[in-house]
């Protein structure tokens, strides 16, 4: 490659590690405002901003488009659009890098609402003494929807707390159940995780029907996207007791808003789109970037090579 | 044994599963006032009130004693007085029944520190949206003393959870550190876990000199005794920052008065003496009494028998 490509970067705030490409890129920064404008003259972008959807409001636009895109996100859906789809683009992800932190954090919550700490807290803050029972996790049912990386992890996690777990993703497989078995897994389940990437199939996918098939005493807990859940559905299904508890990271609108009912549903805890981010995350998607711009840089073929019809990296 | 012995049962509620000793024991009931008129014609003591301390005062009286005491708890620092320990009275406990239990407990608040749960849900409760960086379980460093099986089954927990462990007990052995070491581990440890009997060689062990060993960045947590821990200390290493936080289910005196300022300290988690209390405990701990009442009376072995001198079952 004999000029220096230029990588255009979506971010309010410059990422870590990009020093290492000193000399190597040209590196421009662009925010909602200014993307479409600069699109045409980048060889690369970088989608470090992952909440924004400014790709999919400035892709469809006039010029040359960059040859490949990366997001630092394991999700894609908030950049995908037909047109981008359709290009030669190659789109990549952050695979991988939030595996890990996703299944403690699901870990986290599962034990976090089977010793009820949530209600001790909320006794502490009364200075209340009451003893209850609380439940073992250990020999407790859980089904994970979305068997990527992610939703891998978290079955690791669970099963050396003592968990039975089930991993539901697009196709049955060994270790796989399919979307057919979704239903009978979710009717024994003491556990419903979501961990998976939001596409035409999976949106809405946790609806009225699906919480009203849970147990009584089932938890839901969505790490994955927000609209991968009716919401209204699910404070319904809280309402009713259709379902014991949930827990939510991620949500339809985020930030969500001041206003809305879910941050006071009782037996719903929300915490603010945070399961993946650990100390340290932002230094490991820059420089898992900088690898994947190597190997780029070089000529070889890109790993987390998103599949743009399916939105995901396929997997095994 | 001709004659069917005599159970005595200090108690509020009547276990459950006594109804299995029905023509095997006559089951007579006492409480705090009651205890030492009934104590002389007992030949086996049950302590179901784990929390009242009757047997303490009862026994040095007057009168023939039972020749076996089994308390529905694991430890025994509540009833264990001289006169009870020099007697050849055999004394058991309930070991075995709150390890895997406890454990959980204790992976369920490291894990809720680590992923800062409780400011999470205090910032639900102000409708505030605060995406803040969490730390990793795995990799982190804890100390777990008490080398009982509560201890071991803490360290197996949080191992399967990437935890690196090191487990303090009274000697050191294969796999147990001695309380010489405990100072240079706890300099190192991101949890120190407090899971070992009351006695005298352990009554405020986590004092003020303890605490200033710590890492800034380390959490206590308590599952074993209140006493074990030097409570006013603990609140000025909180208050001083010598340690990020804490998380005790056990204090040195219960309930928790209300009035105490345990309950209101930034950084202190507090619950109810809860951790092993998992639904269907009270009657795991009343089958486990029946079965050692049938070795007993058919004059096999009992398990579980306290090392009065120590204060614990010895293990291995």
């Amino acid at each position: 490659m004999a000029a220096v490509p230029t990588l255009l970067v979506l971010d309010a705030d410059p990422p870590p590690r990009l020093g290492r490409l000193t000399g190597r890129a040209r590196v421009v920064h662009a925010d909602a405002a200014t993307l479409a404008e600069r699109l045409p003259a980048a060889d690369v972008l970088l989608v470090w901003d992952f909440a924004s959807h400014a790709v999919r409001a400035a892709w469809p636009g006039e010029g040359a488009r960059p040859r490949w895109v990366h997001t630092a996100s394991a999700g894609v859906d908030h950049l995908m659009c037909p047109e981008l789809a359709a290009s030669d683009t190659v789109v990549t992800n952050a695979r991988g890098i939030f595996d890990e932190p996703i299944a403690e954090y699901v870990a986290a919550l599962v034990l976090a609402l089977a010793k009820d700490l949530p209600r001790t807290w909320e006794l502490q803050g009364r200075r209340e003494w009451r003893h209850r029972e609380s439940r073992r996790v250990a020999g407790t049912r859980a089904v994970v929807v979305g068997s990527g990386p992610i939703g891998r992890a978290v079955v690791r996690t669970l099963k050396a707390l003592g968990v039975t777990t089930a991993l539901v993703g697009r196709v049955p497989r060994t270790g796989v159940h399919g979307p057919d078995d979704l239903d009978r897994l979710l009717a024994r389940a003491d556990w419903v995780v979501a961990a998976a990437p939001l596409t035409e199939s999976t949106r809405g996918m946790f609806d009225l029907r699906r919480f009203g098939v849970m147990q009584p005493s089932a938890c839901f807990l969505n790490v994955g996207r927000g609209q991968l859940v009716v919401e209204d559905a699910l404070v319904e299904a809280l309402e009713k007791r259709w379902i014991a508890g949930a827990a939510l990271d991620v949500f339809a609108a985020e930030p969500l808003a001041a206003d809305s009912p879910l941050w006071r549903m009782p037996g719903l805890l929300v915490s603010p789109h945070m399961s993946g981010d650990t100390v340290g995350w932002r230094d490991e998607l820059g420089a898992q970037f900088v690898e994947l711009f190597e190997r780029w840089a070089a000529g070889r073929p890109l790993v987390n090579v998103v599949d743009k019809q399916r939105g995901y990296v396929p997997g095994h």
